[in-house]
């Protein structure tokens, strides 16, 4: 028999059941007993009299401590005067499954104690059983289905490329080592060289959602040593154009699902309502987006070819304020500012790369790839890269490459922006930076 | 304009347009030029007249090498006396968007050729154009996203569980070690303590897909250092039987999925049908089934308490040909051949575990877990492991823990059983292995 979900309880009204749960809170008065039960679906009110009848179960519940689990038999009554949901648990039997300490080492309701952040995440296991963290790792589930059904009813194919490397991916900057049978090794920072490698093998379109590993000792609110990364490259485009096309397709195609599948107890516990994008995110060329900072909010960066937070904050106040969207992409990036791998327009001798802003932060970085092996490895000279560690990916490149071009997407970041939380470590399942890898 | 798909081109008969592919083959003859073009989705014909009208065309054509990708304008027609699908594609404009080397490293379309399989891994590239590899891919994502559909129908929430760790998983042994900041720290093994974090967590039911890493110096056909691992776990169980229907359940899902939308294709590349198993896998008690191997086969393995490669292809063999099934769980293994964390039956004292066989190999362990933080500790220190090292797992178990259960699925076995090919480095997109690490 499955377990009952609290939420379909009203389905069985005044029948003999069984169900299990947490036990959320504890009434224990002169007459009568009250014990809240709590699954991930709903929460529930068992009342028990105290009488001479009852006396076990009583004493059971008497010596009850929050937060353990019970299996109990019983019936459920509809009952109009219980606040809770309009109904009641009456137990014949409790089975205690698991007892928990009376001290907990953290209070599981305090979310918004942030001092305690440090606490909370050495008890993750606790802090995740607020139903606020329970509706984010939801939206996570929802987010990624919604994305996935995008990409497979567009035939794309899903990969899981090698995280342990035996070169250095990309730069060799920020990467961790690794022995590996007295060899040393690497792990992967992104999966970029082996989408390009499933367009060498004429995979068409492909995605790839995992973890990615960055040696950054940095501690800030939207990076991680470890995260999920969002991946996907197509083949046979024309320009970075079609890639953003791609991109917020999908984005809208996620955002109509989750307003579907998530919108009461996003209103509820979130007090807010998701917003589904128009079909077109505005994109503003990067000197464009330059001007327009310095010109209407007097800021100037110290990157002359990228931006700062405060120039990522400032782009998208405008395009939220005079073009109405919680997205912008970001486009033709100089050179100076974008890997090797991104192929130049031949006019502009800008990239034809992007970033997709979203309230505020960086979410997404593509491009169009260059895929003509000569034009390839004069980039890669021009960033002063050894042609010889690279050669393993250019080998890709020498016996017919589709032009094809992706993206990277953050789905922490994303999901950090939708709920309006302040960290990444709120929606990370165990964060990990370069001070935690605990629990 | 999105790419048109080469299967669709039926669509676009009589009319102009610009199609994208790799140069299957070649057939310059005295008169005319004929060009096989290949996308992932079919082949087509190009045919040009040789002429002085065509000669700039004809020239690309006569330097064309195979394996090349190009981009073509022109017009496809129904013309029935050509054998590739009844059709060619008449161009008038050809451009060479990237041109392969003549001489390729392997012979892409020699397939069965296995002593050249450290080539074929050195070129995987190349290796994974053969339409056989496509398809296996294509297999995997549809078995992936029906293993996902089942979890999301029913409710699961998906996590991506740490790789990192701060202490090495489960026993320590066969562990990657990893420079942290100077500190030193472990690669994930498996999401088991961490599926198990999500059920003190109240997620309920979870799964996770992604990559495990073990550091054993294995050369076999069927173990990797890198995999893909398919995790669930479900709390609120009474016995191990109920992880084993929602395993059978999901993979009837499975089949029945793969054989709707593979089964074409299947048919013509692997010459053999899809087989959906009866919704109920035999269940064979372990002690049960060596008693089966020894008296059915006279075959005696070494290990009293776990099966060796051959007792697990005899007790496959027995189950088709006795039970009619490819699926066979083998159940309730003795305590010293299972991990500390599985439950024991209170009478039997064996472990309320399980096994999960198809066609001859093991893709599956899950069992109820111990989730009585006192009896766990008990059965920890019967293993002979450190308190002290599991206290951060411990602690999952003290404020509350549901009974649960679960599994973890080896996608590459499934897929090599399911294709019936020779090697997991044949269903894994880039197999990683002691001596390989690259590309």
């Amino acid at each position: 028999m499955a377990k009952i979900l609290f939420k379909d309880l009203e389905k069985y009204f005044d029948q003999e059941i069984e169900i299990q749960g947490f036990v959320d809170k504890i009434r224990d008065l002169q007459y009568v007993q009250f014990v809240v039960l709590r699954d991930s679906s709903a929460k529930v009110q068992m009342t028990l009299e105290k009488n001479d009848e009852n006396k076990e179960l009583n004493d059971i519940i008497s010596k009850l401590t929050k937060e353990s689990t019970i299996l109990t038999k019983g019936t459920v009554f509809k009952q109009e005067k219980v606040k809770l949901r309009g109904m009641e648990f009456i137990p014949t039997n409790i089975e205690v499954t698991s007892r928990s300490e009376e001290e907990l080492p953290i209070d599981i309701l305090d979310y918004n104690n942030k001092s305690k952040q440090d606490l909370r995440l050495d008890n993750r296991f606790l802090d995740l059983r607020l139903d606020k963290n329970y509706l984010i790792f939801k939206g996570q589930t929802l987010a990624e289905n919604a994305m996935r059904e995008y990409w497979i009813n567009n035939d794309f194919i899903e990969i899981h490329s090698p995280k342990i490397l035996g070169t250095a991916s990309e730069t060799g900057a920020e990467v961790f080592e690794l022995d590996y049978f007295g060899k040393k090794v690497y792990l992967a920072q992104s999966p970029q060289f082996y989408k390009q490698m499933a367009m060498a093998a004429g995979f068409n379109n492909v995605f790839e959602i995992g973890p990615v590993f960055r040696a950054e000792n940095s501690h800030t609110a939207y990076h991680a040593t470890e995260f999920t990364s969002v991946d996907c490259e197509i083949s046979w485009i024309k320009s970075h154009h079609e890639v953003m096309d791609l991109e917020e397709a999908k984005l809208v195609h996620v955002m109509k699902s989750l307003k579907e599948k998530l919108t009461v107890d996003f209103k509820e516990i979130f007090k807010k309502e998701i917003q589904i994008p128009s079909e077109k995110f505005p994109r503003i060329p990067f000197l464009e987006a330059k001007q327009i900072i310095q010109e209407k909010y007097k800021y100037f960066g110290e990157k002359p070819y990228d931006f700062d937070r405060k120039e990522e904050e400032l782009i998208c106040m405008y395009a939220k304020k005079n073009l109405n969207s919680d997205f912008v992409f970001i486009i033709d990036y100089p050179f100076q500012a974008r890997p090797f791998y991104h192929m130049l327009d031949e006019n502009t001798k800008l990239t034809k790369s992007f970033d997709l802003l979203y309230k505020g932060i960086e979410i997404t970085t593509g491009a169009q790839r260059e895929h003509r092996i000569d034009v390839l490895k004069a980039q890669a000279l021009e960033k002063e890269m050894s042609l010889e560690s690279l050669d393993f990916y250019l080998n890709f490149f020498r016996y017919g490459m589709p032009p094809h071009g992706g993206y990277g997407f953050g789905l922490t970041r994303f999901l950090m922006r939708l709920f309006e939380v302040d960290s990444i470590r709120d929606v990370t399942f165990l964060y990990r930076g370069p001070n935690r890898v605990m629990p």
